[in-house]
């Protein structure tokens, strides 16, 4: 209660300081995760330096587990969950497992979640590798971050006939990380193993009116037949997820 | 003034009717234009209906003027301003009539904003076909109102080795439209003429975390020699225009 | 049809000259409508040029018919539409003809939807009088085009107990006419008539967290006894109309 | 690499399981975090699932050190960092030491950093109580999770002439919150103190044809003397901070 404030107390502050907010550091420090900006970071701050100790210490455990169960596949450098019974034998990621992917093309994504999104499509049946970042427009220096010699083993073993494909996107930095990319592993493609990317042209939802101009000119110079969809293919478009 | 209202007009009115609102038809009628919205339609409205009389004639006077001196271009259906001098004799668009452009390859677009679009991309030489508009996704029937017996004849007088390419975006309209056109278009198709499509894939700004489905499926199918850019062209994703 | 064109017409243009849009200018036009940018002017320009002729007459004579059916209100400055059958009498909107309504306060908006907003809410009952504009924070020197006479008359008309309320929003150019129009009344108010100002404070939706440093300011110089809503009335913040 | 994979682990795989995301459990618990919606939280589970084991530490331990260090002042239950060399004596918050601030009026807010919001604006040199959380509109049960018998003590110790305002914003949560802390607090007031909330009105930004009819009756209801801003007060509308 205010009231019983000792005296002594009291007296120490009688000049007005800039209040203190305690809350800062921690904030400053959850800025560095993905898509949080400042205000958000703020109220994540406050939101977990009230949260009792106990939720604190079950919300550490959570992150430790998963920072101490997860293992980077040797294969494609995605994230898994090995099995725990096996004795000291390397493990491989479900993926990598699955004996019934085509081996001959290799799919280089930024991140795991690209990897979902493509499996989810269902669209692609070969391997993976994921890069687990991209450099950055402003960072191109940060080429030494990227896993470039382990990528550059796989592709050194694809057979004649195989591919690499390019799939990180199409943005600034996913040009800068294509390029550091190619300018590595383009050496080291056996004869007879190709290195595409992804088409680039109309993504759904485009109206020609507001597309840009290098769209254009990918759409224009990959142009494709004509497929004419069925009634029950058209759809409306949907409005986005969240 | 209020006080000066002769009772006679006063005593008529005892009853509360709910208050009327003399800008409300004019805002349906401009709900009609593309991109207005309710609200937006009563702000223009109301500036339409406050404003001086001269000025509203301006108006009227440029409207009437722009419908009046625009033609059809008979040769690609886009709008456009003949000059005034000629005697009757047919007279043709500025691109129509530029002998530079390639004859045997016809774009078919949706609008006049489409064609010069894909002009200022400047990736394009060869001829048009403006429609005019699209069919929409709910009222397929409406294909009566595309111009396609006129597109029939441009298509027809292709020559071999021609080839006519939709371009009318990635919308359900524009995919409800393009199967009415190539219905129509492939029976008159020329021996050795092709119908393409602009290609489809991924967009400039496209993560692959937020692609859909069907964007990737295209991106796989129609992929692409990698090519490398320069430092110098890659750009920081640029904002909208607005 | 484009094989048709005269060689004659063909020759002249062997140069690429830059591509006219014929909707320019009309474009530009619109731009003046509130809330139309640069894109959807261009839209609507190309939506209009292409309507037929007879659409856009029809158009325009409704565009008149709103135009010479308006009159303003000779006591509120309202736009409203007369009836035809009175022999030249003065003929006041539905408002100024209630005569159920407090002749005591007169409200000052800024435009007619602002006054249709007021009335749907239900809680004023007293008069209006209508600017027809705002001032713009930047252009101070158009208070010339407020109607400031007339309303010096309105108020200079109050009786005793009276009340000018201004009603214009909490916005820079709000602010702006708020002033300008408070420096011209103030010494037409009658003794015993008040100038006041819609309340300040925390709108609907308003989180502290959120809340800028000028409405909290207000809020906590005007704080009011606090009325503890029931459950009936609490409601979920709605979503926006469009 | 993939080649190296023994035939015993790929030969177990000859069936397509759905893949699994190592990182939706983590996604899930972050998604508690306030604004971290489906996406944001899984990206945020995998940049911390592949953040150096070592950099994860270093977040636990920054997160474990806010926890710890961090104590609820008995006096305002505001989050704050005590001082370390004190022998076993309560230790207050700043504000609530500061013994030139207004010990007759007592702010109820929700979060702390609502109550950083209202110091920096400068305009309240009074006490706080902060509850630390809303009560949400769906689940009005929660309200003993709200401290309010510690509130209660300290509304009951407040001097005649004192006040307590209900500070907690304007959406359907703060609401259930306001009469949940009213219906407790009420019988507790001493004689002579008043129990009010934030002035509601029209707040920055608010143009009077959008604003909703509950604003508008507040800001009728609490109409203010009309303060005319100079010209260097009127600032154009800022953006968002964000
Ligand atoms: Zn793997
Ligand atoms: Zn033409
Ligand atoms: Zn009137
Ligand atoms: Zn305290």
């Amino acid at each position: 209660m205010r009231e019983r404030l000792p005296m002594r107390t009291r007296s120490k502050r009688t000049m007005a300081t800039p209040l203190l907010d305690p809350f800062a550091d921690l904030a400053e420090k959850l800025r560095a995760l993905p898509g949080v900006g400042l205000r958000q970071a703020r109220r994540m701050a406050e939101y977990l330096g009230r949260m009792p100790q106990e939720e604190v210490e079950a919300l550490v455990r959570s992150l430790r587990a998963l920072s101490e169960s997860l293992a980077r596949c040797p294969c494609c450098h995605r994230m898994f969950v090995p099995s725990q019974n096996q004795s000291g034998e390397t493990q491989y990621c479900q993926l990598c497992g699955d004996n019934t992917r085509d081996d001959t093309t290799l799919m280089v994504v930024a991140k795991d979640i690209d990897l979902l999104t493509i499996e989810r499509s269902g669209t692609y049946k070969g391997r993976y590798f994921v890069l687990g970042r991209l450099l950055t427009f402003s960072g191109a220096t940060e080429r030494g971050l990227l896993p470039l010699a382990a990528l550059s083993e796989r592709v050194a073993a694809l057979p004649p006939g195989g591919e690499v494909i390019i799939a990180l996107g199409v943005t600034a930095d996913a040009e800068v990380t294509a390029r550091a990319v190619s300018e590595e592993i383009t050496p080291k493609l056996p004869p007879g193993v190709r290195l595409t990317m992804l088409g680039r042209g109309l993504s759904t939802g485009t109206e020609i009116e507001y597309a840009d101009p290098n769209t254009l000119s990918y759409a224009l110079r990959f142009r494709q037949p004509l497929v004419s969809p069925t009634t029950e293919e058209i759809q409306p478009a949907a409005g986005s997820e969240e």
